[in-house]
């Protein structure tokens, strides 16, 4: 019977994790709010200095105010952005993941169901402009 | 010597257009305030049907205030989707057009660099939890 | 124990459909001569406006003659390019739900594999040309 | 000023080529009814071996006649799976390549605009049904 | 309750092979030193020409030894490469089996880890290159 | 006529950075041994902060010595992952990029065209096995 999605290698559990990990893990649980740290940096922490590279850059940027810097775009749109690239890269974890942020944020079904419509329209029309080659109307820069 | 990207197919052009195509290029100029259609949708016009029915799309979704409808995304959010899409596409039509759309609306470049510094920053972690098919951490809706 | 899929939002269930929603489930049944509406349509009607331009776009394209349209493919080449673009893309449930619909329109196992025969033919060459950046060799048009 | 696209590396030449390379490009022409080998081949053959599992490959499942293999598909719609990939990658030379092989097999440009038509909507639903994480509604096989 | 992934096709057994089939799964497991024939190619071998073309291709690239050829890249960093791309493309099947294929090389997992962060980090400059569209600062050949 | 690709914001141009950019600048040509910031990172500039994240990490995963970290992977490795993923995204920049630091580590056209092989073998693969929705034979672990 066919099973389903397991992560190919073993994440580090909370309680086993100490030195860089266990710092990090606790950054993530302060900086989200979380009791408890989702499986994505779990897997992560099996590699420790890209746990903390990629945390840094995520941080940075989905929690400005975590480090001090004024953000250019509100956390609903942030938020937008990522589950647009999800669903264009069809990827089953990360969906989940950033509708749940969405929704936590206040975003009611029928606004996932905007983010996702606008989504689909710019893949649908990517497709067009790349499959007639399209010749660029914007001048450049400058 | 290499040209750059020319059309696979000619462009229908405006003095040119009749009856459908007319109407939606006149449809095109009005709801988007434009002097010119797009390369896009001359390139589009090949195929009058489809010419319709992807303007009524965009129509609808990137100008609600013309249909009548009440979006539950802001202007700059819609674009900013729609560079986040076309960056992870690799459009490059799509990518000018956007990027001239964000900034047409008030965006400064540091904005859309953070549009793009999110998208990239998901294409990233993308690439992580389907390279490491990490188990979702969501539990399903009801 | 790792569930298998499940929608992000939850579906708008037929016997509870009123309005838009409604007339959009009772025209999808009719035009494809189903008992039961897809889980994709259910699931998209979370948002009604959106429901109303996926469905009005795919009747358009898919089922030509509901609309008087007449098309210039006919219905197993639609379907071996729905197929092929969902394999590119890798959706799960597009190429469970394609493969199905070109085993309706008679295709037998072997040319579906046909299919993604040349589907995964094309994914490599892509690679190539993009991986080389090779110039191209046919002339623009006119 | 920027330059178009060019190679990555240098093209066998026709007048330069030997061996299995001049084997190829013989075969290549012959099979394609083609007076020059077309740019894809010529960067190819800067891995002899390489190139020859890609035309084998090729012209087992594009020209099946040559190998007297019988298809399951007939040669239209083969190119425009091949379009329909290409476009989804956003690949300009295959783009290229295979809008010309579609309009040598008898396609007017209305015929094109239906293959990506279709191949541009189910883009769109793709993104769509990832972006829900729509639970497929179709049996496994047996 | 929902399912996990089931081919769309039943896979052709080993023990109800004939003729080319049983031929390629007798060289499959024979080069590979496997007992059982993996799902893919079981999958495959519902069109028996395409199973010894793909078999064929992926025999030469990545079993160089078994057809004389003397590779330019070692066992891991084409397993590496493979690894990437299935990341790159989100295919579950393919990260589960070239993650296995890395570990059985004798990669540990923070050798995995590092082949995805160099794929994920390379997933998120392509975005932000396309995503500028910027210039390319390297020369043509020649 | 048809311009090429030019970047959709103004480069921060080298004798003009001061500040966080100035230092990312001095550390970027130091690192890599280079003469001249390369455009994606004159590009990137124009966002002083995420210029810094995004150098941080290719600078940690890319140039480890320069950090004191002991890499799993040598630098011909990484370069052909880096190209592997760039070919699979249809990158033009970085494929450009890429193959140009290859060459620079030594390996010769046969070598590129290798990586380019595997990495489109796997392309092909992974849309066959997303194709025919492939059930994984790989044991989870543990």
């Amino acid at each position: 019977m066919p099973a389903g999605r397991v992560a190919t290698v073993a994440p580090v559990p909370e309680d086993g994790a100490t030195g860089k990990v266990a710092e990090v893990y606790a950054d993530i649980r302060r900086t989200k709010g979380l009791d408890r740290v989702p499986n994505f940096w779990r897997v992560l922490a099996t590699h420790p200095d890209h746990l903390e590279l990629v945390w840094g850059r995520l941080k940075a940027l989905m929690h400005p105010e975590a480090v001090g810097r004024t953000p250019k775009l509100d956390p609903l749109t942030r938020e937008a952005i990522a589950l647009a690239v999800s669903a264009t890269n069809g990827c089953a974890y990360c969906v989940n993941s950033h509708t749940a942020a969405l929704l936590k944020l206040g975003a009611d079904p029928e606004t996932v169901g905007e983010v996702l419509a606008v989504a689909s329209l710019f893949n649908s029309t990517n497709a067009l402009a790349d499959g007639y080659q399209v010749e660029p109307d914007i001048l450049p820069p400058g």
